[in-house]
């Protein structure tokens, strides 16, 4: 058994000798550009964990395993265009920094290049791999497209909410894991038993990320907080707090969740008097448990060694128990 | 043997019959709505045909064949964002139609679909019908690059055009027929000469519709000829304009292929002169007609029954002796 810290260490290492300095320049620069970043490299782990577990082999998960990190940084680079934003991981993103033809078309070739690096492994397992992973690429489309939906929508409710996280978030870290379970030649219920511990736990991995954007310490949590409450992001924060509101609660949140609030600062502390009254947080707290749960019930049905399952439920909690 | 419209046919109606009407509607009703705009689905039933000389089965090619029509679909719809282009086959361009981000979007999921309907075939074939395809989707982002390039680019040459046009357009040609002639089953050699044959193809029938912005004829040519001009694209015809002229018609050339000509229609009409008075329109006709050549070279090398030898010749004339 390999730890996830070790396996990191295994795939910064493929990645740090992938090279990208292809002609023309101008379409690979934002490539190099946009994996060299950082980021937690979570997918990529998650998969190459599910391969060990199951015994299997190395080079066989590697390359796939970067497609999975190079799709999922392909999302974030077109996303980034469509959200209009300005900044991922501390850096320009790549439209600020050159333009948005640039951005769709290194995006383009970044899905590419995913599906260049996910075929490359034992044809015993490509069309299973490929048929999960055109599936999930499907449903992370999809899932954007909800999320892009809900900015415009004026009705949004937890199950929209949690429809659109699942689509955009939870299926791929399910995904992940399930590639990495069938290169490790696992049984069929593993395999499905696996992809939903990654599902639920990817559900309570965006519930808390929602919550560290209010809640965070901001220096834990790397980025500045308040953003979703400034983009009067409708979060489960937002539309919970919405639910439960009433009275002097209510028209503070009517008053600030406003296009171009003339004062951030004060909105985003109002709103979070709002939540904290109304105690929004505990009610994300039993969601996520809620999830954090489920995902160890799908745990105890995989069918491996103790020391295998030790290292799964450290993924969760690497994944779940940040400080807020 | 069965002829390109029988092919077309099998096609179109196997196309009808897929159903893209799925949630959410602002994701999905641009790909219908892409996909139904039309086109001459060369690239689809040049995949069939291939596979058809070689005795392959139609249910191991439909499905890559709508692949390969649903990506070629994808590379329009966002290369029409990148181009502000405001009209596709007649209608309204996705981008324009709907916005920028809904056009990226339900770009990216046509991506994940052509992967998906390419997937659908026998599992014998799958590595190497990926391998080629994953190839080849990276060359018509680099080609798409080259074309974005060269339009703030100075000095392009013939050989610079050449590199672009092959890496956008042939090359896609000739992985069409190659997708085909390995679900046919054929030899290493078939596979590389038809592969060959349609990429040279691919390079006579850039040029040709290059010939044909300028000199074609509007109603057989199916869209309005002088846009090239317009927009001052560094075509083949532009290039070796330039690389001819002196005097008075390297005059003409500077004066109107400027930004923001006042007249198009003297625009045209001036430049179309010049190329006429330095007879550019042989030098390109004597370039297609090298690349027709070496196609045919190509198709005497394959190994096939003289029938099928005929309507490979037939899918040739029928793509290179337009009128003009």
């Amino acid at each position: 058994m390999q730890k996830f810290e070790s396996l990191l260490n295994q795939f910064n290492t493929f990645l740090n000798h992938q090279d990208f300095a292809f002609e023309p320049i101008e379409l690979y620069a934002p490539i190099s550009y946009t994996l060299a970043l950082g980021g937690k490299r979570i997918r990529p782990v998650m998969a190459m964990l599910a391969c060990d577990i199951f015994k299997g082999k190395y080079e066989d998960i590697i390359n796939p395993a970067m497609g999975i990190e190079i799709f999922h940084n392909f999302t974030l680079l077109h996303d980034d265009i469509m959200d209009d934003a300005p900044i991922r991981r501390g850096q320009e993103t790549v439209y600020r920094k050159w333009d948005s033809n640039i951005a769709i078309l290194s995006g383009d070739t970044m899905f590419a290049l995913a599906y260049k690096y996910i075929t490359k492994t034992d044809e015993s397992y490509l069309a299973r791999i490929l048929d999960v992973f055109n599936k999930t690429a499907i449903e992370v489309c999809e899932g954007q497209q909800l999320d892009m939906n809900y900015e415009n929508q004026a009705k949004v409710t937890i199950p929209d909410y949690l429809q659109m996280i699942k689509l955009k978030t939870a299926v791929f870290l399910g995904t992940s894991l399930k590639i990495g379970a069938i290169i490790g030649n696992t049984s069929k219920q593993n395999i499905d038993h696996i992809y939903q511990f990654g599902e639920q736990l990817g559900m309570a991995f965006q519930l808390q990320d929602d919550l560290l954007d209010v809640f965070g310490n901001e220096e834990k949590f790397g980025k500045q907080t308040g953003g979703d409450i400034i983009s009067n992001k409708k979060t489960y924060l937002y539309i919970k707090a919405f639910e439960l509101a009433k009275g002097h609660s209510l028209e503070i949140l009517n008053q600030h969740f406003i296009p171009d609030h003339p004062d951030n600062k004060s909105k985003v502390a109002e709103i979070k008097k709002v939540y904290t009254t109304l105690r929004v947080h505990e009610h994300v707290q039993n969601e996520i448990r809620k999830y954090y749960n489920s995902a160890l019930d799908f745990l105890t049905k995989i069918e491996v060694d103790d020391a295998s399952k030790d290292e799964l439920k450290l993924l969760a909690d690497k994944l779940i128990k940040r400080d807020y």
